[in-house]
């Protein structure tokens, strides 16, 4: 298959057919397209368009399609379909898939939804699955699987597993439970396939599978299945009974997504926002910490007005104005890079050691990295028309800032997590804004003890 | 199985069995126990402890644990075998394994261990994949792999993969080729599961199915595998013939790897830095960001003192000193948010339109944020003391601020692509003293005219 890629052609092609009402063109236009690329076409087409497409495919294709467009468009397209509607599509997903387009609908809507759907099994396996909270292992499982009885022959499971097999998208493991659904190992289908028919289950079954609980959560889940490749976990109850399974597809998802609210946390910017969302969306995700950014800067304007008449006496006061930037920019680097690395290691899991520990590794970094800005900027001064006595201020005032930063860039994001925060929160803004006023202080107490 | 955690009391169990050169207890102690686990404690052992874990054990079981534990202790453990050891490892993992870990030494051991394995067949294999350049999907694809004939019958198909099923660990899709070697489409176990023996494969093979070649970048094999959900994608050369595949957990890594690298960037790290790194490890890391901070800072010093003389007739000066933080992590705070939005766009390939729009888009956006940070700021002034009019100044210039920052925050990331440089590296201290520098000039522009 060639890649797949929008061009204003296909664009317009699309768009022609729809306004001449081509019904039989458009179907055929899609017919042997992935439903992910026809997913990308709706989120570029107006949602009038959109809603056309969805209305005139086949549920089979569009609740596929439905799972891959962009939120925004998902959510239009659902508000403008009927329950009748909506239930056609849900019949179609994976009970995890169903259980995602249903959460999103209003609790009367939801209901009004579930009496339309017709396979019971179905709409039980989907009121279990809205039950979980949203960072569980419940909440991301599917209820679709193959499993089989330990005291069945591999003949008998096969023949069990061809009807199972149909409702299942992709057979990753074959679970074997006992009689009463207990969870007791897996088969590959690799090994079914080498193994005779007339073999028993419980001769040829792996025991000790991986597996997590229902309320395990997700971080858990996938750190787990990373770290043991593993493409399909099974979930189990607090009695073991085997309620759902976890497939890769979803959790590199999830990877994906902390992985980007992690990077827009640092980054200053409320989760959940992309380049083409409109100002007022960007706004309400960006403007919160510009507004503690901007309380942090007047907190400085009050610290060195604070500082201002007792200092007047200092010679070239205004030199001293002059490094504020400097200090503030050190200040934030500094920080955000220890509370980068001291988030990343929280995530893997390899922070070790005491706080004590970690807090001196700390210092004595700073102590490295500061000596080292210390003498660069001791040895620029002179060609700046500084006097040595005010850069060696300067390098001392940001070897003490420096040493602050990584202790407050380090400590913060600990203490968040110790007490169950989230530590990515606290890189960012968060931390350069309350470096800055720090740096600035103290920048200005050791410049006034020294030049005074 | 239960949850798997390192204790003190597991550690002390170990190196006491080390200690007393109790292999038996050794042995039996590790038997039933995951290579990721072994990994895990390996990484915690001191090197010799951990050199005498992987001499002691089967290397079926230590070549896994070589893959698992963190790169500095594979790097010490290598540096501690002989290339005769190194084979014997070598010789158990697959080939994409294979060639990582030969890809770790030196040309000449990498010969000196090559001429020791006895499999030609996995020499030939390996040495080809060593061609490849990092980024490639060449570089990640493994040889093995289950492929069939389009010829064949379903009956000649389970028994020829029975034979090719044993060297394959995971069996995702089974692929169907032609004569020529050249892929036609693949085949699900699950289809094959349900088809009857007699069938031919050309019958119930799917067609169409996605490829990478080997000379793709590792970004598009993963835009593509999450995109269409893939667990495992085929590997071609430009004539289409099959090479090899990639598969999903090794696509984990990579999307983990990436996701770290950008946040790395973003935070003023060069990459590839851990918690527990030493001192000097870190110091590499994060000087060299700090040091630019540093003369950015020098920059903000030369901007003032060249504003000094000329804008001394300013009432209350001072004060205008004071504001320098604020602007400059204004500038800041603002860069970071519009590169990160750009880059992150960028990576997931939703920017859009055109250069201009997207620049005249931002304009947009600071002018909403800088009004309502400027309407905050005047109402808080007078609870500060601050004159009317210097108020509006600073609102006004953090205004001008805002724009230029998120203007340069978007340009340059977008810039960087374009020339294919990775944008990540804009963000993050690039970004901040650019935009503390361009801040802090157009700061003392707009308030020398506006106060003088």
């Amino acid at each position: 298959m060639m890649s797949f890629e929008i061009t204003t052609e296909l664009l317009e092609t699309v768009t022609s057919y729809i306004e001449a009402s081509n019904d039989t063109a458009l179907v055929e236009y899609f017919e042997n397209m992935h439903h992910a690329d026809i997913a990308e076409i709706l989120d570029e087409l107006s949602f009038e368009e959109a809603i056309y497409i969805i209305k005139l495919l086949d549920s089979e294709k569009t609740s596929e399609v439905l799972m891959d467009v962009d939120d925004d468009v998902r959510e239009r397209i659902l508000k403008n379909l009927t329950a009748k509607e909506i239930a056609e599509e849900v019949e179609e997903l994976d009970s995890d898939d169903a259980a995602d387009i249903l959460g999103e609908l209003s609790e009367e809507r939801q209901e009004a939804v579930m009496s339309q759907i017709e396979d019971e099994e179905h709409v039980k396996e989907i009121e279990e699955l809205l039950t979980y909270d949203e960072d569980t292992a419940g909440s991301l499982m599917a209820k679709e699987l193959v499993k089989v009885n330990e005291n069945w022959t591999v003949l008998k499971c096969v023949r069990e597993m061809r009807a199972q097999a149909e409702e299942v998208t992709r057979v990753h493991s074959i679970y074997v439970i006992d009689d009463e659904e207990k969870l007791k190992g897996r088969l590959s289908l690799k090994d079914l396939l080498i193994a005779s028919t007339k073999t028993a289950i419980s001769e040829v079954y792996i025991p000790n599978v991986d597996y997590v609980f229902d309320h395990d959560d997700l971080d858990e889940v996938s750190f787990k299945m990373r770290k043991y490749d593993l493409e399909a976990i099974p979930v189990v109850d607090d009695n073991h009974v085997l309620l759902g399974r976890i497939t890769i597809d979803d959790m590199v998802d999830v990877i994906k997504e902390e992985a980007e609210k992690d990077y827009q946390l640092a980054a200053g910017i409320v989760e959940d926002v992309e380049a083409d969302d409109n100002i007022l969306e960007l706004t309400k995700a960006r403007l919160p910490w510009l507004i503690l950014g901007l309380f942090g800067g007047l907190g400085c304007v009050l610290i060195m007005d604070g500082f201002d008449e007792s200092i007047q006496a200092i010679e070239n006061i205004e030199t001293l104005f002059f490094f504020t930037p400097l200090i503030a920019a050190m200040a934030g680097n500094v920080g955000v890079q220890s509370s980068a690395i001291i988030v990343q290691g929280l995530a893997n899991d390899n922070v070790k050691g005491s706080l004590w520990n970690r807090l001196l590794k700390e210092v004595g970094l700073s102590l490295v990295n500061g000596i080292v800005l210390g003498v660069i900027l001791i040895a620029v001064a002179p060609f700046m028309g500084l006097e040595v006595f005010y850069s060696i201020t300067v390098a001392v005032s940001m070897l003490c800032v420096i040493i602050v930063a990584s202790l407050v860039g380090t400590f913060v994001p600990i203490v968040l997590d110790k007490r169950g925060i989230d530590p990515a929160i606290a890189t960012g803004p968060f931390i350069t804004t309350s470096n800055d006023i720090f740096g600035i202080f103290l920048f200005f107490l050791i410049a006034k003890s020294m030049l005074l």
